[in-house]
């Protein structure tokens, strides 16, 4: 993004970070006290060259994924990806719904292709969950929602991408649902100028908090560890 | 199921459904003119010996099921099959969400296993959607809901098991959605005594349409064949 | 319901009893560690005489939700009521859904009307949630599930009507969401004979505990009180 | 907006539409053939001075919904409104979830009060809906979904406010349930500078199609009129 956008960006989110401000947004949802990580479609489509889904600054978000996956599974914190993928991508039938219309190269998102399994750079271990979804969201259509609500998590820390898409809708359902939603500054992206930078500001002054690498891990190295439901212990007999 | 409990079952139905149809309940849902065909969890686990979760009466299921799939198929119609697996049978991360606390057996159902595989004598075909649940609804955290608004559907033709658990959950759901359900009654079963009657009474009362086999096959032949979504006729440019 | 019924009834269940506990169902799901209370459509309609879906027991029902209020209150339980209601009930526009196709007399349950107002003997004080739904469940097209995630819940105590339609299809969806489910056995009811009965039988089987009135007054004199989300309390600034 | 701000968002938004178009997204949606017309938030909070809600531009946004309103009720089409109201605006029972952690002035929507009420400029007739949601999105925790799916409703016509937060959400939700979103240009707004312009942009390449008001005008004209389900005439008995 050259210079001049970005000071122009610059200048726009000052003025109306003090408009939200002076109105009652832009305030912290905070951290809670049981997270779970989650990494939004860090699939190769979107982390490798070479698909149109591909995204930009994989040298920062991979490394900083990786880090958020030590300092979770130190914790043993449930860890869920996602991908997105479509088992019919062409005919009658399909389950891509209407979203094609828009984006028709939803097309090359096969179920089972190598090309929507997750990044070996940060592969999941046994015991962490991927999901695949069929829509920008990972709550929607799937059972994220009520996997959290199990396991009583109050806190979602978020990586991956599209910021314009995948994750900006997913972080607008984690606050709705009832999740504090922290956006990890170095781990998100998307691929077109501009877009990371506005969706940030918008989720910060709305939704949920966009938060620097180095604060999350501090948070989770202070973070107790997970375990098993405490409801789980409560049971009469 | 004994004689005399079959009649006794027989005597409440009687007693309750004057009372129903004196309330202005058990009217007929109908059929739509956009139907689907569901067949819920007609796995290897509940339909072949075994497992815990294996069914009775699948000498008549089956042969129904497979009326029903090549009544659709020669019509094109949209087609689910739904399974339950779990990725996580054991440790803290355990996508069972709760639900194992009251069925320890769900364990058994691991996600990729021979198990929880479509039984081959209704193998799906290609175009035809598998979907993995978790819960008892064929809806519940899954992208059936939207598959079906996606393609107009508004008729949902129900089959599988089980009736008091899955069967019933998916045809509440279905009808709070605003899908018409429609219960093959010969297609539709469970592993206990008395349950399939009892739920199908309660089904029929409010919330679906319990409908003999050849009435539905009989709507399949005259239904209008399934082509793409009408609305995808109506695009300006 | 006569005597030969209740008999019959009750030797199915045992002999179903007996199938399910020796294939891993029907164990107790558990009281959790921060419970709310759910009264479902204790509203006119369902409570007082004169209208097609008053219920019967409302002399035992009563009463317990009563008790269960108190209990509540005195630990500043979050409590929330349903009431089923319908801005449009005639015309092409209801909000009715296609439900009203099964139960023309929905149309009665007009929005704003006394007939869908809760009880008075049983109404809600200040702080008390009272959701107004337009399906069976408690949870579909509602706040509910976003509004006990957000308070941590993890437990709901479920009274009301009816036990055949909303009551049990709120139980199927608490526990697809991940809150246990526990139906106080004497503040529940229906409309025709037989039906509590053996919807509580399917219930306690599947998806969640029934429980006698006692046995839950007794829990909730010993749960901790209720007060702000924990996570609350861990903002960072 | 100053010029130069303008400017250069245009400019980003070239560069990012070059990337986009060449990569396979922000093709057309289309319009469908069942549209219904969903206002969001315009009650007088948003849409009058005095609230930190409200919004500019209305001197174009309400004439705007007015000739909207006007042409989809000589087509009788379904009419939705939303607006967000809370029954607990202080103590630990609240509906407002988490999201008042995020913008504390959330506290002002009061359930009942005339801030939360539809403008009257643009107030609704008998047989249209008003739906009060607790979220950003119409379709989070409400019944719009079914309401929609049982009209057998496949576009959704968008206005309201605001743009960055509830229509962009609905709109999301719009798209991922499988109805076709057409967000009326001059008839959605927001209260900072910016933010309608990028929200717009990044919905028209992923999301729903973004129209002026006189290509949606005309698409109405020549629709055809609503009238009850064509499901509700093909029942059998």
């Amino acid at each position: 993004m050259s210079a001049d956008i970005t000071e122009a960006l610059n200048r726009v989110f000052a003025t109306d970070s003090e408009i939200y401000h002076g109105r009652g947004f832009m305030h912290r949802i905070g951290f809670g006290e049981r997270p779970a990580l989650l990494n939004i479609d860090l699939a190769n489509a979107w982390t490798r060259s070479g698909s149109p889904f591909v995204c930009d600054e994989m040298d920062v978000i991979i490394p900083s994924v990786q880090r958020l996956l030590a300092a979770s599974r130190a914790k043993n914190l449930p860890i869920v990806y996602t991908t997105t993928a479509f088992a019919e991508v062409d005919g009658p039938h399909t389950d891509m719904g209407i979203w094609h219309h828009k984006i028709p190269a939803l097309a090359e998102l096969k179920l089972g292709s190598d090309t929507v399994a997750i990044d070996e750079r940060v592969a999941p271990e046994p015991g962490e969950q991927v999901i695949v979804k069929k829509r920008a969201s990972a709550f929607h259509g799937t059972y994220l929602s009520s996997f959290l609500t199990a396991h009583n998590v109050d806190t979602l820390i978020v990586t991956g991408v599209t910021m314009a898409g995948c994750t900006r809708h997913t972080v607008e359902d984690a606050v709705a649902e009832g999740f504090r939603p922290i956006v990890v500054r170095e781990a998100v992206g998307d691929r077109v100028p501009g877009v990371v930078d506005w969706n940030l500001f918008d989720i910060d002054a709305k939704f949920g908090d966009v938060e620097p690498l180095e604060a999350v891990l501090e948070y989770l190295e202070n973070v107790k560890a997970f375990d098993e439901s405490p409801a789980g212990t409560a049971q009469r007999r």
